[in-house]
């Protein structure tokens, strides 16, 4: 772990600065071969020195370089931080030299490793950075913060260690063997158990709403050709995003953005009309659209209230219920409706509206949001939004259920140590107090590099 | 010019990290007051504190914040660059609270016009910082680092003064009215103006290939539907850009990309095919070819060997004469080119590959070469790459010969002076010892926000 990494800091991109990330041990060092200026070597920590990049004769550009003294950085190793001109080019050159002075590319989220590796945080702690980078609301960047300083950290770790405490000592028991004695009162166990339940618990119902907070509700807008599902996205978007046309066909690709109602962030997806088509571009359009339709957490059945006929309606209606997603029906160009159809449909469940006349989209909103339901999320509020910690609460309630059975049941120490032993387990996988490479690798490689 | 201004520093987008950067008066008491952590009013100037950023009882994120003290910052104000998570919601909160505690949102380039008014540098190197991020190549990165650490400044300066000296002693003669007194030795004017004269034909002939070096060449692929154009484009680029399919007319959009060949950008652009089309969408297309055309610095001209008329070739040949754009002939599908066809059309001028099989792809590299010069660009080389530079010393020029022949003509010392003045004018724009508001506005105004 005593290799120096490097990588871009900030997002790619032409700007007035850029951020090229140097930790390891030898990053100061290294930095310096590069830098000429002040020699960062002597430089205290957290003090920052002007100066130039050069390879070779060649001055590559002007930089601020940001010095760090382990243990007192990101990672806990020494650091640099080299501030350049925000130009891809200057980007590219200046990694590429420090790899030439032995400098090696970061892997994703190497950094942040190395920093739950040194003790900095633990790993939920780790991966609330992740979600910290990603949040897209106020409610999901507070979230992540709130888990990023601690969150359930603390009070899982002191809830296994209580539970580690009587893990060891029924597997003490179990060495005076036939003996009976009984170190671990089960009587006492079995509270700290339904403390530790009553806490998951708590979590677990937590998860619904910390999970659209933190992934927003991906909401396809699905129906015919030219039921106005462009001009739909268009108004609730409030920008012209799609290329509206009266040309049946016109949208191609699946077209996405996204806005936030009620502090959830909606992800709209504007998709191809489904219909047989024998445009062969238009049909790699309509089958992605089926694809979406899957994976949405909301549809919006969008349908032209002046060119469909009640059959049309009831028949596409069924589709929908086959798929077992929410859906909302909207009828659309309710300016120009078939008094006839109206009628039929009834207002029952059906919200009509005039996309192109921004009529009744309000009501749309709030029926949108009904199907959600999420607090503002205060500074020190712990909410699970990790599917990951999730099901690790999941399994660690379950395996405690399997230890109460077995303590009903009179089963012997043994397989009582082995069912505590299997929640302390997921309970550990939590925080990262127990781990395996192969963990550490499937949460660290979906991190950005640089982070 | 006392205002504390705010602004991302840093592109846009998830990342690692972002910086905001705060610049003015009170940059570092309006960070102070959203930072818990150190007192950043007592810190020394370029030093680094952790910390976070609180609103009413929130914390938006844990950061690190950088000190300036005026005047050893970028813009020689005091300044604080707050370096945090990379999620724009964070950034976007951040620069609210700033926003409440008193500072405003810079304009474009205003911290860099801010460098240049508080004398950090002049202006031809203001307009380099500008340049250096957006430069795409390694050639066009070390013009623009050459630029704005000096580049021609100091001689143009030096000129100049040399120039003031002779308009002041020759107002002087003027005070003089009648008494034909000659404070200017007009051997010595003329020998100084020639002196100038050359060094300005030096950097006035350093345009053609600092301008192509700065912004590379536009060069327009164009041809009729199905010439093959995406292929190509693809081909270039080497990667799968465009959507390709045999269907003609399935390019609408312009797409654009860019590859460095020797040393220079060149920007392909593919196009729909210029047809008469009853496709209402891409004849929008087809209209943004046409303008396309007429901007490009090179045209290459597809056509197809297997499904073209001699006499269409000659048609459209005729019709790029017209254009007085340099442009290359390229018979595409060689191999399965109509014989008649690449007999009546001979080799010469023509070049024949084929796009799909990678025929001859690296002989139509080297004749768009051939069309531009560039050498290697060292560090110290001066180049003039700035269209406003490069206008202001063909008008210093012009009006330093007014100047020569008003001498040759005896013309009064007070039409002299006013020559003079002129060429000091033109000369002074270009460093900015002479400026206008407008001047300032029209250059800064290009440049991004947080620069």
């Amino acid at each position: 772990m005593t290799d120096t990494i490097v990588a871009l800091a900030t997002a790619q991109g032409v700007s007035a600065i850029a951020v090229i990330r140097l930790s390891g041990k030898d990053a100061i060092d290294i930095a310096q071969k590069v830098f000429k200026g002040k020699d960062l070597r002597n430089a205290p920590s957290h003090t920052i020195h002007f100066g130039t990049i050069q390879h070779e004769g060649k001055i590559i550009d002007e930089v601020l370089v940001s010095v760090f003294k382990e243990p007192n950085s990101f990672t806990q190793e020494n650091a640099a931080e080299i501030s350049c001109h925000g130009s891809p080019v200057i980007v590219k050159e200046i990694i590429k030299v420090l790899l030439q002075q032995g400098a090696r590319l970061a892997t994703p989220g190497e950094f942040t490793k190395r920093a739950f590796l040194n003790g900095r945080f633990d790993l939920a702690q780790a991966e609330a950075v992740a979600d910290l980078i990603h949040a897209e609301t106020e409610n999901a960047r507070q979230a992540a913060i709130n888990q990023m300083r601690g969150g359930f950290s603390k009070e899982i770790n002191h809830l296994r260690e209580e539970l580690i405490h009587f893990a060891s000592l029924i597997e003490l028991e179990l060495d005076f063997g036939e003996e009976d004695v009984e170190f671990a009162k089960r009587d006492d166990l079995k509270k700290l158990i339904l403390k530790i339940q009553s806490y998951l618990k708590t979590l677990i119902q937590s998860f619904d709403q910390g999970n659209v907070i933190k992934n927003g509700v991906p909401t396809v807008i699905a129906g015919k050709p030219n039921a106005g599902k462009s001009t739909l996205l268009n108004v609730l978007l409030n920008e012209e995003k799609a290329i509206v046309s009266d040309i049946p066909g016109t949208t191609r690709d699946v077209i996405e953005d996204e806005i936030v109602l009620g502090g959830i962030n909606f992800r709209f997806i504007d998709t191809a009309g489904l219909r047989e088509t024998k445009d062969v571009i238009e049909a790699i359009g309509v089958e992605r659209t089926r694809d979406r339709m899957k994976k949405a957490s909301l549809i919006i059945y969008l349908f032209d209230l002046a060119n469909t006929t009640f059959e049309e309606v009831r028949e596409e209606i069924q589709g929908l219920e086959a798929l077992s997603i929410p859906y909302v029906k909207v009828g659309n160009k309710v300016d120009q409706a078939n008094p006839a159809l109206l009628k039929k449909l009834g207002r029952e469940g059906f919200i009509f509206i005039s996309a192109s006349q921004h009529t009744n989209i309000d009501q749309l909103k709030e029926k949108l949001l009904s199907f959600f339901h999420v607090d503002s999320v205060k500074s020190g509020d712990v909410l699970v939004t990790n599917l990951r910690h999730y099901q690790n609460l999941v399994q660690t309630n379950e395996s405690l259920n399997r230890v109460l059975k077995s303590m009903e049941d009179g089963i012997t120490g043994d397989f009582l140590a082995m069912d505590i032993r299997q929640s302390l387990h997921y309970l550990g996988e939590i925080t990262g107090a127990i781990t395996t490479d192969d963990l550490l690798e499937n949460i660290f490689s979906k991190f950005c590099i640089g982070k």
